[in-house]
């Protein structure tokens, strides 16, 4: 019923779409918006470059005009944001980045955030985006876990490291609440929770509520 | 289905409450968290002075206290976020202010927030709210109308007072996307919007969607 | 001599409130206005969660009407500086907190402060307050003894853990100056500032020392 | 009693000293330190550009060097605070600068804080040292009323531009606070508070005061 | 003589780029690094929206690939610096963004500067932009032209609409330098730095400037 | 050819002034401004001090002032800008300061900058002025190597702890790009960026490269 939520995965992976896919399950309701989660053929395998977020914008913003129609929302599921304010610009729906809803979720459940990050690159990207958002006054640190998205699935070893950064994220940093920064990560977040003593943000479970929420309103407002 | 998300209005306005029961039925799904609105028989009829926001605090919690074990999370719905941090430690849910999480909400329509207040007394209150939440560098400007709120269901006069300050806060200030400042106003959100031209967000909307959208992801874990 | 500054202790401690009376006593002057601390019957122990900071706040507004008529001043001695937008609003007097004094008399002393908590749990209270006031820039770090209140009278193990606590500041976070983050440690303000090597702000000796100054100015524009 | 507290004044105005010491009068008491204000010979008759403030520095520091050894604390009364951290360096007491004393008092007293300078060329100055102090947060806006140190002694005129430039403060930019931004304005700060409706900090009386404070813990530590 | 500053005007208007080649002239000097200016010929005529933003990035990455081999350092010569992270990830060169280079001159030559932008919906990307350079306290305003790329060569009214724009920024807003906010402007700068009465910065002589210094000393360094 | 680059060291030292003088050398060409580098005979040693910061503004800006006519631009050769304020009060030249833009240098290599001082002592006073440009924000951390300006001639002792410091710098604050905190470091820069593996601004370069281009610039204007 209503309108769509479509959350755009924009790299080609099914793995990660599918987990995606499964993260975002418990928000569905029999009487509210479908969500529809969809991969980008046209994108790398895992979006860990600048390079990489930029070469995806065109791509998702042609896969998102054609969703157009019939969208309720958008969700924009990559850490970095790839387009949120071209696809901002260029629909008549609202759009949700992962990030930023990742992000602003965590700030009401602590009041200093840290970040898991996959890659050391990742850092100054997240960085400089933290610092458009405006909250790096809430924000206690980003560590990766050295691990590109490709090897998020090696499950041991992947949570093993993740729970390393952030016990340092809470303990050297001060971190009260972490956001992972990747949509690959999701499985991860109960065990994570679990052995950090913190509350963990699923970024994209975090901006899909928002979309459901937005969409049943809209829906609503115009019906 | 599902522990129920308890929306409390902390002022005795049943016309209040009624008004928030009415904002946010659409967040309410056949398969989700029941919504539960209820006012605070020990409230004062409305909160405009710090000495209202902090009378409200113990009574709040003993509110809250009574609902706990059922409880999904808990929403305060009263633009000063009384008692958020108090009720955070009490509680084993999670729990949402509406001021907090109408700017949040703000941060992904516009890039400079403005807030209608209701009072100019509420100003310098809401100015240290957004310095707590480190969110000063997305600010534009926080202006009142200078209505009670009790006299917020004026209709004529309230509208034109928020379309007025609506427009200043747009033009003047910058602000491209508004949060309006107190529990009380979501009926003119609708013609708000229309009339300014920029996202205009009600912040009870913002807190709820963000609290079922919790529930239903909580409930999914623990199920 | 001159209306009285009225220094409320906010919890029940009569040791707390003879501790501040000792700390504040070489602020009286023959001619100046007489400093009267008393305790508030209705506070706990000690204030140490939100809660407590939020309870007492209606019964010190009550405490602080009853004093208005002579009073010159009051200043709120606990380091949450509870109520003190509230009073501010009641009273036609000064209002003077001491964790905003004690922390802006820091900034007249080093260019990052540090400050000494007592629990854990104070801390992102802290925070939200530092930035409520607009100081983050100026801040380091602010880090636990792990001692509660009523265990502040246990000398040396008390002292002992604030030399470290302090050394820590100083050393790894790049404190210069040091504020006590809680009204009963003033007894060991010398000890500790000899131990550290850098400046230690008594946070209700200045609060106390600003309230003082605005009598005698205040007395001589009225007389 | 006690050692005394030297206001300097770095211009040579005995016209301005005479001002100041009227306006630190009331901070006099029977037993506490004597507060001794002098000029600088040196030191030009108003200091209005950068170049006079640097200018002052060296001859300062000489005077400041004589007062060392029964000072209790040092006071520099210019409101760009000529030479504070070279005398904090130099000198083995508490060294006090006007602009810093009177700005952070007005943050006790509103959230925004305004200030209300001489001359435009003083503005770019004072918002590198507000930037310094890491305040900017809570800074409404600076403006001139557009006369010289020597011309302050015209009391109409004078007076006059102060309440303008204090409303369009108040009004324009939301100040509910204001720093009087010259040590030679003294007296007209209880007409201004009166006409402006806000409380307005002379910076002399407020660095006094926390030095007065200051002094009287010192010697008690050391008795 | 050495390796060259390439100029990437990043649209593919040929006006564009004669002007910034006339504008960087006085920068090329005998015995120093050649400046090439170029445009792209995938690109739109103007960069106005933040699709054309996005859209040019992967043309300008091949283009700089082509040229990388014999490059000295690389200049982006749109506002909005395109690609700029992507290019400093891609290539051995330095590479400098105009929007960036210019602020940073600006800051140099004022204390708050203000920028001249074509179109209001410049602007939120502007300030996301200054946001993540971590600049806001120093900034005045960015007000807008209402003009387009096209427009631009509309002389009369160009520089009449920059001066209005400037001198509200400078008076209303408190600029003391401005910055021209697209790279297309540079033939006004002297006619509205006299107008105005403040310096202006023309980007992109501010970042080839730069350039132009890093790659003599580095051809220095690996002579 | 052109109006001279004025590079004024403010100490005495020859070694220091021949070091710039190299430093600067490859940004002379055949046809641009001439870059004259010179000490200040009544400058101490070596400017470690606030007092002595404060103690070279007058002489210097005496000696600019004998070279105002002719030149082209000043740049002042310490890292904590002594009279950078004051000389382009004075002067109707463009002054440069070697601190400010080396840090805004240094904020187009890297997301987050760290400085090498020299003194511990020196740190409060960068912190100062860092706050005053505004770009704490991108600021990492700032330490020293516990040598004066003197010491800095001993080349293994200093190379060795400018390494250590650079990479602590690296590693435990997360800086990506370092800057020189002294003008007397120039020589070790290259090492140190090999060893560090980061970018190192060398902030002299800096300053005369923005000068350079700016006479360029203004002298193709006013010819």
């Amino acid at each position: 019923m209503g309108s769509p939520v479509y959350v755009i995965n924009p790299n080609s992976s099914q793995t990660v779409m599918a987990a995606i896919d499964r993260a975002v399950a418990p928000l569905r309701s029999a009487d509210g918006p479908d969500i529809v989660c969809l991969s980008l053929a046209e994108g790398p395998p895992g979006i860990q470059s600048q390079r990489d977020v930029d070469g995806v914008i065109m791509p998702m913003l042609r896969k998102a005009a054609e969703l157009e129609e019939d969208a309720g929302a958008f969700v924009i599921a990559c850490f970095s944001d790839p387009g949120l304010h071209a696809l901002r610009e260029q629909s008549g729906r609202r759009v949700f980045g992962i990030a930023e809803c990742g992000v602003l979720t965590a700030l009401t459940l602590g009041q200093r955030f840290g970040v898991i990050a996959i890659l050391p690159t990742s850092i100054p990207r997240h960085l400089r985006y933290f610092g458009a958002m405006g909250v790096l006054d809430r924000f206690a640190a980003d560590l990766p876990i050295g691990l590109g998205v490709a090897d998020l699935s090696e499950e041991d070893r992947t949570l093993g490291r993740m729970i390393d950064v952030g016990n340092t994220l809470k303990t050297t940093h001060g971190a009260d609440v972490l956001v992972m920064g990747c949509a690959g990560m999701a499985r991860y977040r109960r065990a994570l929770e679990q052995a950090v003593g913190i509350p963990i943000v699923e970024p994209t479970q975090a901006a899909v509520a928002m979309a459901v929420g937005h969409v049943r309103l809209s829906d609503a407002v115009t019906a």
